[in-house]
């Protein structure tokens, strides 16, 4: 017995007015994910706790059985997920490439969501050295698009700092101390001079020059945020003895992925964003299934399409997503293979938010008992017969069915 | 966005052989909770845990987000609620004007459930002072009808003695101490004394003369109950950031308010009981909610009639609430204000007693996804789309419909 997991990413939501208060799952009329459901079990689940709103880092980290309330930034994941090789005493940063003006002041926190650009534009920040704090190394690397990771190596630094992301509006290049350390103290210098120095490796940078031109944002400034040393976790296989694979593009997964010891798959096409190539997916997951106890398949567009308030695009990911959730289930056996299909948590196209509501989860079995639920949404699912549980009892459910787990007592 | 958190109190019940194994709930047939539902989401709530079963003061503050199983006892909420003024080691207790025969052997915990007559026997209360524990101060006051609070004030006493309420056919006056101490031997002594004082005073008193005259049992004793040191709460505000109001007419629910810094709201015609002047308390929630953003309306009558094994008391104060729930909900914007339903326990008319059987808990929103019960119910709501949730929950779910919580995680 084998299991896929498939997650999409920030694809639950709430009744919209805009969709006649159905949700965009609902909407969407996801012909596969409903036969996915028709064939399993259903429920609802918290991926934390009721009403506790998670960001991608604690939802996944749940839903895998790591202790949400360990994080204490997302950066270690980012930068593990960039490909960068973490040491005990880093810090460890996300990064947005992002456009402020002349005062520095934030006018797009995801510069017009640049894409191949970036590429180009991260080449000029390889090689960054602080002059000001030039005992502290960095690394910087971009992923996808905006998004990069950003490493400071060094004796005496600490993540007590206040390295958020700033709102549009807001004067960037400000990160203080949050404590009254030497550590704290020289790690802000160090990532306002960092962001100094990228805004004057990048302003005039001839891509930003033809993207003014153009009337785009230009991406001309690195802010890093949500910093913290690695989180010490303990490997995937050795807490369940299962041979795990990950594939997705979104550099966070990938990242907790590495950090827990997965393998991780990559997909050329698998872009983090609506227009991910869902059916390289599904043919990953299916060859990735041949060698592995478990493949976790996670798509990062629907919350992309959700924090930019884009319903039409969250409707449309939703149906690749049920196209490449088709081409799994179509080639496999439920008697040999579980397939579970959940969302990490909700992304409010209202809000542009993540929020504290249940996802639906279904799973697809011949071990399940199947219960009467014929669509995979939040209202459909709330009757099924996993009831409502928690991000915390996925991977025992799913340990259940691969293989009977040892007993608790005698 | 704000919320108005209604809650009946023991509203909820098992089906009884009396109303052909309907719930009281069921009989009454209560059509503006019906609407709620409908409008809403629904599902089972235990208080604290399944099977458990929780006093008012351990259900209340449950749901309120406070641990309940720290409380030592409901006096110091009481006594609050009375209008003393606490201090850190004061011993509060619970009260109840009871009837004794000469033997001192209970009779009638409730005196009969005497009514306005009970703030005349009150003032006869109002300087005791003890004679042989006189460097022990005490302080009584009478809320509603049978119900008072007691305050003994001092150096060395201890909340550590056997204070309970006699059921009829027990000796009263005959409180120990639970430990070897001084302090919990001179504080058993010191009730024991306000007791047999308290009789003193009110056995030949003209109100209780006139009730033997008329065959009701007269309150002719004050048994105090239910004693412990003030409970240490984190204030409502600093944990929610939430402003708060309370509307109640019981002393129990108004001291948990006072004493997690809510405001509260005095209605003229809270009764505490199954005359409550339920309309008086929607106005009041609607007028208090213009400058809240939660507003809590408890309405007691449920649990009185419970208590007495009143069948079509309990029907008739379940259709009052009913009224209350349609004028408060036909006079908000469901878009705007969240209208939360809920009891918070079920007391067992066949029992006479709390029991751990789950309430149903209805949410009416726009931001929700809308179940198909269409009942408000210990039946229906068991198959909404709430799940089977606990007290601890209620304030995560609604922090999560007022304003997008802060994620934890990156």
């Amino acid at each position: 017995m084998r299991a896929i997991m498939i997650i999409g990413d920030g694809m639950a939501d709430r009744p919209l007015r805009e969709l006649d208060y159905k949700t965009p799952l609902e909407a969407a009329k996801p012909e596969h994910m409903d036969k996915l459901a028709s064939n399993g079990i259903s429920g609802l689940l918290d991926p934390i706790a009721p009403g506790i709103a998670p960001g991608s880092d604690a939802a996944n980290l749940s839903i895998l059985g790591y202790d949400p309330w360990k994080i204490k930034g997302r950066g270690p994941f980012e930068a593990a997920g960039a490909g960068i090789e973490l040491e005990a005493r880093d810090v460890a940063f996300r990064c947005n490439l992002a456009t402020v003006n002349e005062n520095f002041i934030m006018i797009d926190e995801r510069a017009g969501r640049i894409r191949e650009e970036a590429g180009e534009l991260a080449k000029a920040l390889q090689n960054v050295q602080l002059r000001e704090n030039s005992d502290i190394k960095v690394v910087f690397k971009q992923t996808l698009g905006f998004k990069g990771a950003l490493v400071l190596r060094g004796e005496g630094i600490s993540s007590n700092v206040s390295a958020t992301m700033p709102n549009a509006g807001d004067r960037v290049c400000s990160v203080k101390p949050l404590d009254a350390s030497s550590e704290a103290e020289r790690t802000a210098n160090a990532l306002n001079e960092f962001v100094k120095i990228s805004h004057e490796l990048l302003k005039d940078h001839p891509v930003n020059r033809r993207r003014i031109a153009k009337e785009k944002p230009p991406a001309n400034v690195v802010i890093p945020w949500s910093g913290a040393e690695p989180l010490i976790i303990q490997p995937f296989y050795e807490k369940y003895k299962l041979k795990a694979a990950c594939i997705a593009g979104a550099s966070l997964i990938k990242g907790i992925a590495k950090l827990s010891g997965m393998s991780v798959v990559d997909v050329s096409g698998a872009t983090g964003d609506i227009d991910t190539d869902t059916m390289a997916k599904a043919n990953a997951a299916l060859r990735a299934i041949e060698s592995n106890d478990l493949v976790i398949v996670h798509v990062e567009g629907p919350d992309e399409a959700s924090h930019d308030g884009n319903i039409r695009g969250k409707i449309s990911i939703i149906k690749k997503i049920d196209s490449m959730v088709g081409a799994i289930i179509d080639h496999v056996d439920l008697a040999e293979t579980v397939v579970v299909l959940l969302a990490d948590h909700v992304t409010s196209l209202r809000f542009r938010k993540h929020t504290g509501d249940p996802v639906p989860i279904a799973i697809a079995s011949t071990e399940v008992v199947q219960d009467d639920v014929r669509q995979y949404n939040e209202r459909a699912t709330c009757r099924g017969g996993l009831g409502r549980i928690q991000g915390k009892h996925v991977m025992p459910l799913i340990l259940n069915l691969l293989s009977i787990p040892e007993k608790i007592g005698g």
